[in-house]
């Protein structure tokens, strides 16, 4: 268990998949590219960082949609704009992982900052984490859309350190993908890992600090 | 058929998937990943892309070997970095679709110059080329090691239009990849998508000059 000196003044959380369980809109989108739900969401990862790497910032709800569109074109299956709008729509109604919600009010508790950092948009961001009755745990909402670059660009990282009036080096990043963790080390923040479904850190980004099971594990390890 | 002073002066080629068929790396991916090829190559090129937004430049083989010891981990297989490297190994022994030669055949007859523009790194690049027997075709061969930044980074495309002497707008990207387009067309350079397999064009970017089903229909259109 880390000294209270070395405790992170603030934990800024991934949202999708590392707090929300993913499975409504896996199965919305399995349904229309059966075995394809992971390949989608990585795809539109990757074009809303590919873009942004070219200059572009577009909405990820956007990039989702035009995402699952080519996809399903692919695989000889036209989808309307609209059509592949409702079949994304699910990503605002997912509920928290069982462990979310005890492990936050628990880290506040124990006085930690808590704050939401997020590919989403604000107010998709907004929606998620009303709807999955998170958002009275955190301190403040961050959205890529308030810094206008993606993650894993440093700026968002050192952005809402910033706004939050910390260090870098006294904030930590708690995900459960490897890039996101590679672009907050590389932004000089501390990093924790959550092993949510498939995902597993990657082998090229700095060691996490810490890799955990769930959130309780988290909270445990931080002294909570 | 565009009139002769329309006619861009230098053609832009992709090489993975564009001109050279993934089938033999495809079937080594499944043997460790069971219907997860296209994933793999999905988030490699995420990883790759990501770790350049957040400032850092990895060699493709490199990401790519990590990004597949990370996902077969999430499926419950440790991979040593040795066999990940032999897994993905058949990169440099790709054999080229059938319409590639002889259509770069006739596009250099016609006049056109011709470079390889790719994400793969100079050395595994020419190597890819060599087997595939396709060098002799190209005026020059660009990796985006040679600019240090990956495709669709705007320097890429505008590097290698200015390596070759000629403005952007006269250069024209033949991809299989949305993204690549889209971030050709993002650094002035026109655009012709070729559908390769399940790749089709991505419905955020702007609409690619030409849409063809292979190359000899792009020297077709070319007046070649």
């Amino acid at each position: 268990m880390p000294q209270s000196t070395d405790r992170p003044v603030l934990l800024l959380f991934d949202i999708n998949e590392t707090l929300l369980d993913l499975a409504p809109l896996r199965a919305s989108i399995e349904r229309l590219l059966p075995g394809g739900a992971e390949l989608w969401f990585t795809t539109m990862l990757h074009y809303a960082t590919a873009l942004n790497l070219a200059g572009r910032f577009e909405p990820l709800p956007e990039v989702g949609a035009a995402a699952l569109r080519m996809l399903a074109e692919g695989r000889g299956l036209n989808l309307s704009p609209q059509q592949a709008q409702a079949a994304i729509a699910p990503i605002t109604r997912l509920p928290a992982h069982p462990d979310a919600a005890p492990a936050l009010a628990r880290l506040r508790r124990a006085g930690f900052g808590l704050a939401a950092l997020s590919n989403s948009t604000s107010a998709g961001l907004r929606a998620q984490l009303a709807f999955a009755g998170l958002a009275p745990l955190f301190d403040a909402q961050f959205s890529v859309q308030d810094f206008g670059v993606y993650k894993p660009n440093p700026q968002v990282y050192r952005g809402a350190a910033s706004r939050m009036r910390v260090a870098p080096g006294q904030a930590m990043l708690v995900a459960a993908h490897g890039w996101d963790l590679a672009g907050a080390s590389l932004a000089g923040v501390r990093t924790a890992f959550v092993c949510r479904g498939k995902q597993r850190p990657f082998p090229l980004a700095d060691e996490p600090e810490m890799i955990v099971q769930d959130l309780s594990e988290l909270a445990g390890r931080l002294g909570a």
